[in-house]
């Protein structure tokens, strides 16, 4: 369903189209490095890494004002159908996502900064990292699904999702335990249980991407379903 | 900008637009409600009324999935241009913040039957109770900004958040003082701690709805303008 395009428009199309997806994995491996730099500059207390993680928030949002720019001009002026369109659709859907991962990053950094100053804690370090790495690659992977056009890649990231969340609350039940035996640390711990938060938000919003690379790929809306129930939609196919 | 429609498919292309307006309408006055109810089953401390709240999110998921597959259809089939396009992408955006904000509804209600069972606390009820109203406020205003395409109430939405935050974040030093004088409180505390939280999140979501309508009314995007640059902006108009 290609309405009024010659060839040359329609050669026009394509690039402009390939433009928004190459914008938005641009945008995915912004934020994909700033996420990874807010972990190392929480872990390594590093203000000054973390104060560069603040400063590229800003550079995500316009990316992201761009790219739904580019979405709606292209809505407009091309009337996209199929995958075109389904590309559009979860383009829109995937930079909101995006850009709350970059404001997470950003309080991470933010509160690695505070922790310094009030003195570092001597619990959950192995933690952080060990979440901060799991969601790093979730946020990897959900990229490289939408780069290939990979739907059983980004249902294997949903799967992981699932282990995190457990790690998670693991990781914040000892935190509680933590506080108890040392209530002078409460202040100090409430920020590492934020920390624990981003991160396992980041990794939500990473699940909430492998959603719409499935969208993309097989028209399929799978959003609201367990990764069990995604992995059966896509073996009927 | 219309194309190729004959003054029958015309009409039907403003049922169309109608129906998704009033759909969007419709899951935002569900959310409303089971914010309130929420609210409500909290103070009350009325588990019968959270189990409600937490049956509803099931709805509100569907009408998501439903008003999206609504805005691909008329978006493949309609090419529909100006304000129509911008309504589509913005209730394409609005739909994904209400599904957000039925899940912070859901999670208060459930945080409210744990804390039924493991006995209430004596802190923090007067400004659950104030804050909640203030969000209920917000959201309700949002919805009507976006019923009556009124950009300026809209951003007048955006300046409330601003005063939520500042009693969000005044709540929560509250609990800490509390947390710290009685660490046997911590586990409940941290409980209450979320409800805070979940309601600030709400009152965020709200914002971004308000920022769409904004869009939708002006085409100007707002996003990450703080709302003294919004009203600017509506001025310049």
């Amino acid at each position: 369903m290609v309405f009024n395009l010659g060839k040359h428009s329609s050669s026009q199309f394509n690039q402009e189209m390939e433009a928004i997806r190459s914008d938005l994995l641009r945008m995915g491996g912004l934020v994909e490095q700033q996420v990874s730099d807010a972990l190392e500059s929480f872990l390594q207390a590093d203000s000054a890494l973390a104060q560069q993680v603040q400063q590229v928030e800003q550079e995500v949002d316009e990316l992201e004002k761009h790219i739904d720019e580019e979405c709606a001009r292209v809505l407009a002026l091309r009337q996209p159908a199929a995958i075109d369109l389904r590309t559009i659709i979860a383009v829109s859907k995937c930079v909101a996502d995006l850009e709350r991962m970059g404001d997470k990053a950003a309080k991470i950094a933010k509160l690695g900064i505070q922790l310094n100053e009030e003195g570092s804690l001597t619990t959950g370090q192995v933690e952080v990292r060990h979440i901060g790495e799991r969601v790093k690659t979730m946020l990897h992977d959900a990229l490289d699904a939408f780069a290939r056009f990979d739907a059983h890649k980004a249902v294997a990231v949903a799967v992981a999702d699932n282990d995190v969340d457990a790690e998670y609350h693991s990781a914040m039940r000892s935190l509680v335990t933590f506080m108890m035996e040392d209530p002078r640390s409460i202040t100090r711990v409430l920020k590492l249980m934020s920390v624990f938060r981003a991160l396992e938000r980041i990794g939500d919003h990473s699940g909430n991407l492998c959603e719409q690379v499935v969208y993309l790929v097989s028209g399929q809306d799978v959003r609201h379903l367990s990764p069990a129930d995604m992995q059966a939609l896509l073996e009927q196919r």
